[in-house]
């Protein structure tokens, strides 16, 4: 089957087309040929050698989502058969036309989307609600803000905030992106360039601050967080573009009560892995079957412009999700 | 009634015994004669004018937690009636011969226990309880990092964990509290004169880490805590001694997935204050009804001497709690 492989770590020019052996299926495994794989700014670091694929994920073939149809079942395994549509996430591999999982960190695809629209679902959608709704408890009416609105995962943040009914503020670099979330359901749009966010949040909200931040930027960024909070405010910290180190006002944490957590899908053990699956099928795909919520595709790029689709990312003006297409 | 006044924000001196009118009985709430008051860091930080009362609360008599007996009851107020042995938490004015409180936020003084030792328990069991149990959602088994393990909320915290079955760690400026604490349980002491211990405590777990940290120190504490913390592991910043800022590693944070949350229970609303009394009733008073805890009293200080025992407090000497004694 053809893969993109990193050749070595470095930039774009490292990634290159190759044949390689298709992954056999284990035992409770299922097999699927890929048609759509998402692009996401991990593969970027995992490309220059800063972000290692776990044990067990192939080391050197990046993608962590995917939509297609089964094309193989492993003994035991009894969820799904050949030509089933699903979808899901993997910890690296899906760069390729084919990976293997195991059965129950696979989804069903959802009827009304295309695969095209359904391999933009799984990490924006899964990381926005994981971090959101089951870490950050967020519940109808809150005050949100998303930081990175117009990103993948800052689209569907937003989406499932309103889906709740909740106000959302969100901050972007670019005016453009604001403005095209407006049509997503944003309520304030905070132009960030200078990294100061928090005077406009609080204007925004009565002066009350928010109940929840989608934190995808970190850095200097978090302490900011802690001035947009309202008591008791929850910040779900999931990216760190903007930096690894903050300094942080310990006194308005605690005077806020606030709650600071970290959150990464990637590195999950199996029985998350399952949960995560457990979240697509059960809160994402019926949101998705009535509309409350849409995946956000900016552009589709073939497997041969894998290193084209990650510039794309890195140029900050993409608006929802990237993808590449597979031709197996 | 008499009652400790702070004349003006300043040192020990401003501690003055006026005699003061005793407080209404306002429907819905019990006037107590107090017996013991406990002593606690935060009336330090009142006195020095940096820790306001909270509104509603007397703004120049200090004192947070009390034990004593029912003197009268107001209109409509059933859960007590005179002559009944109480203890609690108010937001201030506990150094005096009496408190009010709204009823739900009193309760029953547990049989066992002398009315100075059930003063010793407010504050260090229901701030421990609330951190490590509601918030930090500590587990049987788990391991934890109680910091200055000697104080009053540390000898708390200590036991709440060891009563869980819980594997507890330890910190402190002094080699002679580490060693008192052996008695209360703890199963490794590390002294963190230079405020270095995440090596230690990594090493006393397996190279594990701990689940919990009980942190009462703040400042620089808090990236090492982010250091000693097993994969999801949680951080209860309850105090500041050691400074409000800190720069912290997010990238620890979100590897790790840490969750950081501040947590203070003076400034809660009267919902939150009745939570916390039914801690103390349901969950602190059956633990030290069958000995599974017990409150640590260090020193007894009378009325007139409120200066000499917050100094006591500020000498950083004192094992456990140090009290007021009233003789209303």
């Amino acid at each position: 089957m053809r893969a993109v492989v990193i050749r070595e770590p470095g930039g774009p020019d490292v990634l290159e087309v190759r044949e390689v052996e298709a992954p056999e299926v284990p035992a409770g495994h299922v097999r699927v040929a890929v048609r759509f794989a998402g692009v996401n700014r991990a593969d970027l670091l995992q490309r220059l050698g800063v972000y290692p694929a776990p044990p067990g994920a192939p080391p050197d073939v990046p993608g962590l989502e995917y939509a297609g149809v089964i094309e193989a079942v492993g003994q035991g395994a009894r969820r799904f058969a050949p030509g089933d549509r699903v979808f899901g996430l993997v910890p690296g591999g899906a760069y390729a036309e084919r990976i293997v999982a195991h059965e129950r960190e696979v989804a069903p695809a959802p009827d009304g989307l295309t695969d095209e629209e359904a391999a933009a679902v799984p990490e924006a959608f899964v990381t926005a609600y994981d971090a959101l709704v089951t870490r950050a408890r967020l519940a109808p009416g809150e005050r949100v803000l998303v930081h990175a609105v117009g990103s993948g995962v800052g689209t569907a943040g937003l989406q499932i905030a309103r889906a709740l009914g909740c106000f959302v503020a969100g901050t972007s670099r670019t005016q453009d992106k604001l403005d095209r979330c407006r049509e997503l359901g944003l309520d304030a749009g905070v132009l960030a360039s200078g990294g100061r966010f928090a005077d406009e949040v609080l204007k925004a909200t009565g002066g009350a601050g928010v109940d929840a931040v989608l934190e995808l930027v970190g850095g200097a960024y978090v302490n900011e967080d802690l001035r947009a909070c309202a008591m008791r405010g929850r910040i779900a910290l999931v990216g760190l573009t903007a930096g690894a180190t903050a300094e942080l006002d310990l006194r308005e944490l605690l005077r806020k009560r606030v709650e600071l957590f970290g959150t990464v899908l990637r590195s999950r053990p199996l029985e998350e892995k399952i949960a995560a699956a457990q979240v697509l099928e059960r809160n994402i795909s019926p949101w998705l079957a009535r509309r409350a919520v849409r995946p956000i595709v900016d552009r589709v790029f073939p497997l041969e412009d894998a290193a084209a689709a990650q510039l794309y990312i890195a140029s900050n003006a993409s608006f929802g999700k990237v993808l590449l297409r597979l031709d197996a």
